[in-house]
């Protein structure tokens, strides 16, 4: 089956433009696949009618000769933790049965709207954005598609974003990025993922896990398509000046980023960077010893678990057992933490990057695995110590970039009949269209090997 | 004696301008009698040289024919908790003897310095900025110069700021507010004090009270000097259009800020209104009962001792003993606060902020008195309680505007050989423009009472 969605967007608005099909017929087919065996546990929430109804504005639209919007009447996907008017934004969890329901969609979900595009569902995800791993004992984890023999994790906590799009149910999943949220499931699946800076696009609506690194971002089948999601969310587009590769500098982190890598990644990532020095970027180690501080800094409690201990403080109190478990665990370490430590560590942070973005003046990208591992079994994760390593080396490197306040692309780099493997290329804050200039230039080199 | 420096900017600067004095002289003068009994305790630090060398340059540039910025070679003073090139920033205390010393002047002071300023000296304050009474256990207390019979407290925490003022020594104290330090001082001293929205001034290189609120401002003798002095530090002048009192609508809180005034200030404060209704001003009591939640959002610490505790702590843990004793109980007392609290905190302020913003929507500016009673006698506070019940008074009013993320003036509304009142003008974030015609407007009136 060759799902409707399964190309990049401009190859599917080409065949559209060409008559080859209709938006309609692309979204009713997604519909219709989201209800496959595949998609299971991937959607929390249909909007088939409002759907077909953007993707039939759309076909009308196109016929009168109006010039659409690149996402106009395309199957997209949002992830459970966005605000969707009248309904009680559920965040992946059950907790939040018979809150409020939402006054107004989350600016995001919003702005996808104004642009025709046709939100086909609310995407599964880790219980209020918590682990990369994409488990969620409430909703069921959705299967990576990556795999046929073996039921592999996702990846998280945009699980379910990230397999909408990886079966070619939707062209982007609107996910979110705390901690790597967006990128994990992008590589662990064979996405393209961007986490943008975390100013470039408002929260307002996004369920929180960590006000000072919640990401509002997506992932994709392409960096252009990136790009145009980007655009769509930001409000504007990153003004993006393609470059060859040819004397990029690129800085490989030799500081934490390697350690307990898998072979296959690590071969996917050689293979990668000499493909990258062949076609004439500059590949260069450097040390990078400040990736090791970050633990410490972090040490009395971290980000996310501090700052979701405010958010979910009066639900753990009145109705703890419904929460994940190992979900109430890290807020419960979170409720632990004083608030001099929390404003001692935003400070350490705030001199941290400081320093990190001093060492990387004169690099065009930081470059990396975006995971050491790549897709453990769903099961191997069952014992609470096994998830919870898997779970640290899923975060590592990408949450490194989080720390860093900086932006970050995903890219697969694996080859045909591999499991997916996912190379990282970051920069620091506010840098986003010069990275996203060299990720396009890393994808066509990486995608002609 | 008249003071060197004891009458308005533009004053002075016509006295100079037709030769009767020079900078220099002024200067001189002010360096002079700071040295005076009732300078004792007004100076943690002098300047003598380098404000003498200031007003020589002045004198010799006006003799050039230099068109001289507004603050050149005039006499001012900035509190001790600002960074001076070289110096330790001591902020009242005497524990951080020995730490490293400031690497550049704070921002405010080097833009003070840039005018051309001639900076006298570092004026003393309650110990790292706590406390609206102006008690300081290890440099004593700055004698208020409203009272030759009594010896009665300044106010604080910029002390030593408004009394060098109030005293002639200068024309402008460069203090900081972030509970009302500058509206405090200069309501019990007679003077104007404006403290501008939060954001207007950069608090690089300023001690750090609390992070949310602190504000560096000024006090002087006029709102016209406030305004100079406010350009200076802010790096761009206010665009205050002046406008007429007539029509203006201004609105008396009547929930908090009338609780247990004291006659004298009811009095003078009802002078006040009355003058401005004659004047044609549209006064009216709203009740405003947003005031009364701020002491429950506060409750688990208030933001003060809580970012106060992260910035002390270790200072706390070794030194103890040297601090004031009623500085460590207010850090304990942050010391015990949980993160989700604070955080939490941060969450219901921005939320009442909104509350009250829209309450204040149609009014030029609330009014009312910037404290609830006279200067009280500085032996009358020796007691803790009385210490702790009186700072409780001073801070609640002025704190108010400090908690909505506001600007306000605060005005003398006394008759000549009453003890000082100050009448508070207020508004939202943002609004210092506005408010700054109001407040012209209203001393206009004031002054022809």
């Amino acid at each position: 089956m060759t799902a409707a969605a399964g190309m990049d967007i401009a190859t599917l608005r080409g065949r559209i433009a060409r008559g080859e099909v209709s938006h309609e017929a692309v979204v009713a087919r997604a519909l219709e696949d989201s209800e496959a065996p595949a998609a299971l546990h991937v959607f929390t929430k249909r909007y088939a009618q409002a759907a077909l109804a953007a993707a039939h504005h759309a076909d009308a639209a196109q016929r009168a000769g109006v010039v659409l919007p690149a996402l106009a009447g395309l199957p997209v996907t949002v992830k459970d933790l966005y605000d969707v008017a009248g309904e009680t934004t559920m965040a992946g969890s059950v907790v939040c049965e018979g809150e409020p329901v939402a006054a107004a969609d989350a600016v995001a979900v919003a702005r996808l709207r104004s642009t025709g595009a046709a939100i086909i569902g609310k995407t599964n995800m880790t219980e209020f954005a918590f682990s990369g791993v994409g488990i969620n004992p409430h909703h069921g984890t959705p299967r990576n598609p990556a795999d046929a023999a073996v039921a592999r994790i996702p990846g998280g906590s945009s699980s379910g974003a990230a397999v909408s799009v990886a079966l070619g149910l939707a062209v982007a999943g609107l996910g979110s990025d705390t901690g790597g949220s967006i990128r994990i499931p992008a590589a662990l699946c064979g996405l393209v993922g961007f986490k943008s800076t975390q100013g470039r696009v408002p929260r307002a609506g996004a369920f929180e896990l960590a006000r000072s690194l919640d990401t509002v971002c997506a992932m994709t089948r392409s960096v252009a398509d990136c790009l145009v999601v980007d655009a769509a969310i930001a409000g504007t587009p990153l003004p993006v000046r393609r470059r060859p590769l040819q004397g990029l500098r690129l800085a490989v982190p030799r500081t934490l980023m390697f350690d307990g890598i898998e072979p296959a990644v690590a071969q996917a990532f050689d293979r990668a960077v000499s493909a990258l020095s062949a076609a004439g970027a500059i590949v260069a180690d450097v040390t990078l010893s400040e990736l090791a501080e970050i633990a410490g800094i972090n040490a009395p409690g971290g980000f996310s678990p501090v700052e979701a201990s405010a958010v979910h403080r009066a639900r753990i109190g009145a109705q703890r057992e419904r929460f994940d478990p190992r979900v109430a665990a890290r807020v419960d370490l979170g409720m632990s933490v004083g608030a001099a430590d929390y404003i001692l560590m935003q400070d350490h942070r705030r001199e941290w990057i400081g320093r990190v973005e001093a060492a990387l003046e004169g690099f065009d990208a930081l470059l990396c695995p975006t995971v050491p591992i790549v897709a453990p079994a769903i099961d191997a994760l069952a014992a609470d110590a096994e998830f919870f390593k898997a779970n640290g080396l899923l975060l590592r490197n990408t949450f490194a970039i989080n720390f860093l306040d900086g932006c970050a692309f995903s890219l697969p780099c694996h080859r045909a009949g591999e499991l997916p493997v996912g190379l990282m290329l970051s920069s620091v804050c506010g840098d986003d269209a010069r990275l996203a200039a060299v990720a396009l230039a890393v994808e066509e080199t990486l995608g002609a090997c």
